[in-house]
């Protein structure tokens, strides 16, 4: 597969400059912002289909809210300027506030401000989606420096039944198994978490099309939780028959480190796969557990559900200091080379299990490299070096361990093997166990 | 349960005083000092029942001894003056010493004596079950200051058939399977290695007669070895079909470390307890292995016995410079606070066991603790904190982890986590698989 | 078994001398010096069987060479003096060259010259089987130093067909089941790799002879490579049927360190003995994995092979300086106690399978060691220790662990466990569990 640095790197910046398009939209858990960014989605991937579910519906054991629009939300002072403005951005506003527009004191105003101390500058992102209530996001700076009211507090919006979107795409491939990948469209004006996910899957998915991959590829962009949810509500058996791995989108495009989180397993072949890739892709990654998790995998992996689903990341949600708040930018945190570097570590776990075989030497005993011209035919003290890698690939061809394992026993990047082993095979020394 | 601190420290200070009582008695592997112990034990537990096998017994490989009845025995130098005498301390007689009176030589004498040259002023405790003797144990020092003689030596006691005794205690509860304690009462005047074991013993079975546990407890007193052998002899099979886990209490008094000695397979509900339980009150805990066992674990663990038996102590026997002398008594050694230590870390270990129950979550997916105001409903940065150890308990009641195993991987005390689940068992969140 | 360190030294010595009665023949993969080293070797081992295979012969994925016979080979300069010449040592000619007389200028001598930079004293040792060269090895000073030309270049031997030899030693015992040994006999004139394995195999063959073995021993001596896979394709079935634990036995004779090599699976028998012995004869042993491997190992544990075969050495070939070059002699590089430290591991190898049995204890709880003599009668502190580790391995008796399990467990040597076991046994205590 086409997985060279340069060809990540076109991808990292072309995932860049669609996240730049989406930046501006005002997505949240549903409402039109949701469906602007799945309708810019299908753009470059036609194939995108757009579902809809009503609100109210009961999903395990929730209920799918009301839908949000939202046109604008703003606080006014005593001079009718305004000094707060979903205009300027839209973490500005609680996610999913109530319709208001009532004059009001300092004070009373301060009930409905939310502000982070420890980081004055920045406006923190919250949301209420299952408590109806109003408010506003600030930097503390400017919180702290409002003089007394009265102040007016206005937010322009509807919450009333409709409907919560989510898009799906299918690429069919011979194999009916499924490589899965998900990711979220709810957060608005975020970069790393979150928009860096639908714009990677994004182009994972484009890449993916135009590779003759074996299994079949199904990719989702739904709201974080509910969204999770709701697919699995109405497609949990499916999945639980085809899914031989999948990926949780999150948190892939900032350029500090790399961040493997399980699934609830552990010892799935995603979780192998992603582990794999960022052994040798990035020996120093950071290594969560369960434990810490936090996003979409809780759901993919609750009990009953139990779907193979891992978590590889750059910066960890909750971990980096721009998180939940509008310090996480398109500038100074999510970069065209962090996109790539995400970009390249999940088309490699995905290659990785796609390709995946399980391969069988045909000869007894070792087979006899010279005669086929891949051994050095004269012996001298270090020849044996090269060829060294070809060696332990074959001797672990005993039809028990597939070439990602494999690539583990011998502690050699799986891609290496695939172009090792293609020779091989081409000459008949190694064959894939499903067809002998 | 109720197992507060200072509930603990209430029966620390009950189970001293309990020891002070039963310190003067002359206890050995038979004999009065045996009945008189558990006699005592009868007025705290009315239902214990003294059992008695008789001297001559066969007991798998081993004969059950005569009953020996020591009056008192002493020395007497050659001015009448008795330089050592059991009116003193228990431990001056060699346990089962053959009755004599004899007059002798200083040097005939010395072959009848046992002292310390490392801690000369400590009375060694010496027995001899299996073979007939007789001899004195004395301070090194007082040996060593011993004029010519003759002395005269005189041991006033009785050493034929008879019978062995031990004590039973069943507190039967809703279920037949069974949580086992068993300690001994064969060593004389000595606190740590043995009057912490019974005392303490006894605050359990006290403790636990008035809780609601789900399993039967039974308890033995017994003397060590032979004891257990005879015990074994008499119920192994019911024992192998019914006991979920026991515990061997022993040095379970001075108030220095915790440690923990497992059975012989390692690895059983009653090992899992223990080690759970002193991992989270003293992460710093000895730990040792069935290499350097020592007590009734022998027995209860032995091939073909195979009893599900580990040992939680204080300092462990042979592991303290006070061990088996005069020096390990009530005041230095063993404490109020020491005992409180060992009852809460056993009643915990009996609580992790008898309260473990296999849950599963009722929906499919987190559940939503917001509707059921288990959970902030307005989502800021590190609100999610405040239930994290409530969701990952849940997100391990898949049917598979009882509470102890959820504990082990959350990293959690057990004893929070019976806290934890229960409102969610009383919502329906979570329901017992027995149950199911 | 009658294995003290003078024993030991006693065979070292033994194996020395005939190493250097080997010395100067001309191994190679086949030809005369292979047939007088068997010969050699029958004079100590009469049972030993010379076989043949014809050249041409299908081995798997090779085929048998043709049958190489040097004569002579060296390089005469323009004075007609001999600068390069096998009479010196059979290093100076690469392996299987070619016959060729011919007259060549330096420059073309040159390109069938092999010296190693680096050890520019060290007559390098090359060999080209299956491909048809010739050549010359020679010191790196000795290279640089040759004038021009004209050189003339004569290598006096024959290639044609005929016949590969190797022999095989059988010692048929009670049981079916064999432990197995293998060496190569196709170096020339090198001491630690290889004519440190031929010469401690056969001590060791003759060890087995005198010694009432449970297991049939069958031991070959082959051309490394080509030989295993033609034994292979001569015995695999009845070997995998038979087979408890083989041993590759090479590099066997220096004094400098010991090394491990594992099987494939890394987890049989062979394996465990040999681990077993290194853990206690040399705690620090060098412990290299399967992806280490380079001798006959490749071929017994191929896929589909799959024999336990395990590899106790010596300073494992590629990692001592002196390897593969004249360097690798007699005086400087394997010494007699080099020899009798790696007889004495081996020979302990395979006792410890030999002699291993899986006991249980035929009493109920601990046995009384006391009324058999075997326990001291009087308790005092400390006495316990002295019969701590009878104790240990009596725990164990359980049917479940072997004799080398036990050892492994109880951190004790498997060949004193077998002299702790003998009075158990002869007592009743302990009995094997296949004669149960």
């Amino acid at each position: 597969m086409d997985l060279t640095d340069a060809f990540a790197a076109a991808q990292g910046a072309w995932a860049h400059a669609l996240a730049r398009d989406l930046w501006p939209v005002a997505r949240s858990l549903s409402g039109p912002g949701v469906r602007q960014t799945l309708q810019r989605l299908q753009q470059d991937m036609p194939d995108l289909r757009i579902e809809q579910i009503a609100s109210g519906t009961q999903v395990f054991d929730w209920t799918v809210p009301d839908e949000w629009t939202l046109r604008r939300a703003y606080i006014e002072d005593a001079n009718g300027r305004r000094i707060v403005d979903t205009d300027n951005t839209n973490l500005h506003v609680v996610g999913y506030s109530e319709p208001v527009d009532v004059t009001l004191s300092r004070a009373e105003l301060d009930a409905h401000l939310y502000s982070l101390p420890d980081q004055p500058d920045a406006v923190p992102y919250v949301t209420s989606y299952y408590k109806r209530r109003w408010g506003f996001c600030l930097p503390h700076t400017l919180r702290q420096s409002l003089p007394d009211g009265p102040y007016r507090a206005v937010v322009d919006a509807d919450l009333r039944p409709g409907v919560l979107n989510y898009g799906e795409l299918v690429i069919p491939r011979a194999s009916k198994r499924e490589i899965f990948l998900s990711t979220y469209v709810c957060h608005p004006s975020m970069a790393n978490n979150e928009l860096s996910g639908p714009v990677v899957t994004a182009a994972l998915a484009r890449w993916a099309a135009t590779q003759g991959l074996h299994h079949t590829l199904r990719v989702v962009f739904i709201p974080e939780t509910i969204g999770s949810l709701i697919y699995l509500s109405r497609h949990l058996p499916a999945l639980q028959e085809t899914m031989v791995a999948g990926f949780n989108v999150t948190c892939i495009g900032d350029d500090r480190t790399y961040s493997f989180l399980p699934s609830r397993a552990g010892d799935t072949r995603a979780d192998q796969a992603a582990r794999h890739v960022l052994r040798h892709m990035a020996p120093d990654h950071d290594r969560y557990t369960w434990l810490d998790r936090g996003s979409d995998e809780r759901q993919y992996c609750a009990p009953g559900v139990d779907l193979p689903v891992a978590t590889l990341m750059r910066s960890k949600y909750g971990e980096y200091p721009e998180y939940h708040t509008s310090l996480d930018d398109l500038d100074t945190v999510v970069t065209p080379s962090g996109l790539a570097g995400g970009f390249l570590a999940l088309a490699r776990a995905i290659a990785a299990v796609d390709q995946d075989v399980t391969l069988q030497v045909t000869t007894l005993g070792e087979p006899q490299l010279g005669k086929r011209g891949l051994y050095p035919d004269v012996s001298v003290k270090g020849s044996a070096q090269d060829v060294r890698r070809m060696m332990n690939l074959i001797s672990y061809c005993d039809g028990a361990h597939s070439l990602l394992d494999i690539a583990d026993k011998i502690d050699a990047p799986v891609w290496d093997l695939h172009a090792l082993a293609a020779p091989l095979v081409a000459q008949g020394l190694l064959r894939n166990k499903r067809s002998a």
